[in-house]
């Protein structure tokens, strides 16, 4: 789930994203990056809510972008939306 | 679902919020702003990755903002995150 300072958020309970992401702080990171793709993308935003909302009052949002991504499949290839948050201190 | 140039994503199939959008535009907006709560945040990045790539090529993401919005039910509050996607010539 962590590689080096990036979280990759998926289907687990949100809090588990947030322990990783405070825990990569906690480890003298100056920057934290969550990425989601698909249904995730809603919970990679409550991560970085309750991140700089309870947990690190001195951590905020610093770039947030999108993209498309291609996935193959099977039945060929489809498109799914992903997203980077970026957190660091204000 | 339209008000002035904000386009609130619920639980409609994506296409009627890229449709919004791209009608927004032809109407002469500069901008329009994607805002959804919740689950609804994966619509909102769908549309607007939608709508850049496949519709509006002139079109990309300007900003992209979060924040927690208290909801008051029979219950108590409740915390849900919320985004706001701007839209406008690159």
């Amino acid at each position: 789930m962590v590689e080096d300072n990036v979280v990759f958020v998926g289907s687990k309970e949100v809090m588990s994203y947030v322990l990783a992401v405070t825990t990569q702080f906690d480890k003298g990171s100056d920057e934290v990056v969550l990425k989601a793709r698909g249904n995730a993308i809603s919970r990679a935003v409550d991560t970085a809510e309750i991140v700089r909302n309870r947990f690190l009052q001195n951590v905020d949002i610093l770039d947030i972008t999108t993209k498309t991504e291609e996935l193959e499949d099977e039945e060929g290839t489809s498109n799914v939306s992903a997203i980077s948050i970026t957190l660091g201190e204000k």
